[in-house]
């Protein structure tokens, strides 16, 4: 007998896929060790395996429990809470080869992929068939729906199109023994037995291995997009017009938020042309028709212009709007050209806004510390970015500071730790302080319950 | 030492509860034994306990836990699968007089509610703050949120809105051991841990008893409500046309098939006026506003007439509208004074509606039973509804037959057996079949980790 690490594993898992999609030289160990999360920790895998189908994960999966191997789902990697990074003997299960649309249908609007479909790529094909999946993380060029699924991704229409659990009807999974289920199912509606599907969402590879995917969709006609934005002097005010917006009763189609940081670094990297003398940008968008759209835009731009908001602007250019939002999708890159990103994601009570960001600001001066924000404000989701220049230890130190510093006002304020990235290992001491002793205890008897031997993913989550 | 039968249990509750809420004549045993759905069995209960707060609830969960008496959770008992039905050795726990609202916050869109708040009763409050609860099951002048949050329910609207499950940010749980969990949140996202409120609603008191819920609400304002009624000769016809609005992209706010049957026994009950020699009515609306609105209810309207429709016309004076919606919640009472109801709650792909009607008309026929038919047709969430002469063994017999045929086919085509009503005790069979052996085995699992006795509503569900 030899023990589990001494295996011949490359070539155990070369008779179940294709020798060429299994990787275990040091460059792939490196590449598939973590995902887009600066300062989780990993280490190396064992093995990276790129599957083709749902029996292949299975065979993996199966062999991995008998070989007292832990295994790592993952998508493309762009993760921002380390949930993807690898851990000890383990192997990375990658679905990124699964890209397949199995079936758009249009009568009954929904469309079965793969996980390793981008979620870009699905909004195009379904966009032919006149419908529209609605979840767009800032990701969406390079995420994956698998990896949307299993982190329950947000994004900018959530604010009044819903997350992606919203959006899921049913799954194909594997489990932590290497069985596979059906979840969930195909119809509007059913409440057959527990929502299995709903537990897997956002739970981040640590219950199965979804392999397929059941979305539904919405029809792409019937909306008419209409963008209003406005400069604030603050952040504080900018967050005050957010809470208006909400005490209003409106349900915008967007409402994001860009502080003077994001706008300058995303102007700086791509000339967009933006004015840098602003503080912060609010962006808006209404997809009412007609007079409907053309009296709610008007009211979002009182709004604005009551909470201090100049430079108040309606754009109905679709080019225009398509230009305003695309500074928001490239915040993110823009500031990793700064240095490391430590990128926070609370939730806080739409009302609670202003209050958490002002609190951002007199942390980030408390600490000494670069603190971008970018928001997804509509909802009271809010993305301070903490930024260090590369080497700088002692920024490093105080950025961790902040983190926490933040995560405690947030919970304070009666807000969530993570509104759409997932606890992944960036965030499991906050979530363990906001889940309390017997909630994770319920956490930790589901896990055991589907995955007693700790396959899949440990030591996310939770 | 006494066995658990026979402990002075009133005494017991009594010391928990008071006295006077603690029900054990024959009279109250038996009002509490079953729920609104004939046919499922039932045991009375060894006693009632009405609760008035989650401390109340907690301590008769923990005393049952520990004398190894199970706990039938019950709302108003107005389920139609005998979820809340008592079985042996159990006390029924009745969240009834939990009805207090305890807060509506306008900023946030959320309220937060006592579980023995009636439906309506919500609706109302909310209503007065300018907000919106949708779900709105046929039941909602006299179901509890509670029941509803535990069944997943439907209703009308929520062909546009979505179900229950949609609204429920958060709950305070009694689990089966007694201890008191906060699941969910206040925010309007957050992934932090699993999604155990998504696993709670719908577990139908299996897995805890809720006795506190914040739900979502929508703004009130902003919709204009336009009818859209048709007459068919047939119920295919009508059924065709509900294909025909699925596949024209448009997702009506209400989309309702009431058949002749069931228009008659309404009329006959309440003499609203509704036309006898129509076979098969739909109601539709849509609540869009302005000319996006009317140019949607010509669009329904045409949908209607190339399907033929007949008597096709808007309504858009309220009380009309209002008038014809109360004949489709009115026809479940109305049936039920014609004898013992046998509820099926199948959901189907929308464009299987045709075909599944036919085939509850060639069922209704081979088995010589009456099968009435009202549907939230536009979410293929059919309700044929088997009606049995009080007292004929034999009709009983065939509707048997007739409720599993229906099942059957309705599985055949790609449904699934309960759309919102929840598995109870009369779906179980059907529910196994469904979900199969490696699913069931994952609910068992789940069951076992958060309620290792067996205490909560054992034997439904799953």
């Amino acid at each position: 007998m030899t023990s589990t690490t001494t295996l011949p594993l490359a070539d155990d898992l070369g008779r179940l896929v294709d020798p060429s999609r299994v990787l275990t030289d040091a460059a792939a160990l490196a590449a598939y060790s973590h995902d887009d999360a600066e300062w989780a920790p990993f280490t190396a895998p064992l093995a990276v395996v790129l599957v083709r189908s749902t029996e292949e994960a299975s065979s993996v999966v199966a062999f991995a429990a008998g070989a007292g191997i832990r295994v790592v789902p993952r998508g493309a990697g762009t993760g921002l809470s380390g949930g993807a990074n690898s851990v000890a003997n383990c192997i990375v299960l990658s679905l990124e080869l699964m890209t397949a649309i199995v079936e758009v249908n249009v009568d009954e609007r929904y469309v079965v992929v793969e996980p390793g479909v981008i979620n870009n790529d699905l909004r195009e094909a379904v966009a032919q068939h006149g419908l529209w999946y609605p979840p767009d993380p800032a990701s969406f060029r390079i995420s994956t729906i698998g990896g949307n699924a299993a982190t329950n991704a947000g994004g900018i229409a959530c604010v009044k199109y819903g997350v992606t659990r919203d959006y899921v009807l049913g799954m194909t999974v594997v489990l932590a023994d290497g069985s596979v289920v059906e979840l969930g199912r195909r119809t509007a509606k059913g409440v057959t037995g527990y929502d299995l599907t709903a537990l897997m969402v956002g739970s981040e590879g640590t219950l199965g291995v979804i392999t397929r995917l059941t979305l539904s969709l919405l029809p792409l006609d019937g909306r008419e997009e209409r963008a209003i934005i406005g400069y604030f002097p603050s952040l504080t005010s900018a967050g005050e017009a957010v809470a208006a917006v909400s005490r209003a009763g409106i349900v915008p189609a967007a409402l994001e938020l860009i502080d003077s940081t994001c706008l300058r670094a995303v102007d700086d990297w791509q000339g967009l042309g933006l004015p840098h003398g602003a503080d912060t940008l609010l962006l808006a968008k209404v997809d009412e028709r007609g007079s409907t759209g053309d009296e709610l835009a008007d009211t979002l731009a009182a709004i604005f212009e009551a909470a201090g908001g100049t430079g108040v602007e309606r754009a109905t250019d679709a080019a225009e709007v398509e230009r305003l939002f695309l500074a928001r999708r490239l915040a993110y890159p823009a500031l990793e050209r700064l240095g490391p990103v430590l990128t926070e994601d609370i939730c806080v009570p739409r009302s609670a806004v202003p209050e958490m960001l002002a609190r951002i600001q007199a942390t980030a001066a408390l600490h000494d510390v670069v603190i971008a924000n970018i928001a997804h404000a509509g909802d009271g989701n809010l993305h301070p970015l903490i930024i260090v220049a590369e080497g700088d230890d002692a920024a490093r130190a105080r950025a961790k500071l902040a983190f926490d510093s933040i995560v405690d006002d947030c919970r304070a304020l009666g807000g969530t730790v993570t509104g759409e990235h997932g606890v992944g290992l960036l965030r499991l001491d906050g979530a363990r302080a906001e889940l309390g002793e017997r909630v994770l205890a319920m956490h930790t008897s589901i896990k055991t319950a589907l995955d007693p031997a700790g396959t899949l993913n440990p030591g996310k989550g939770f």
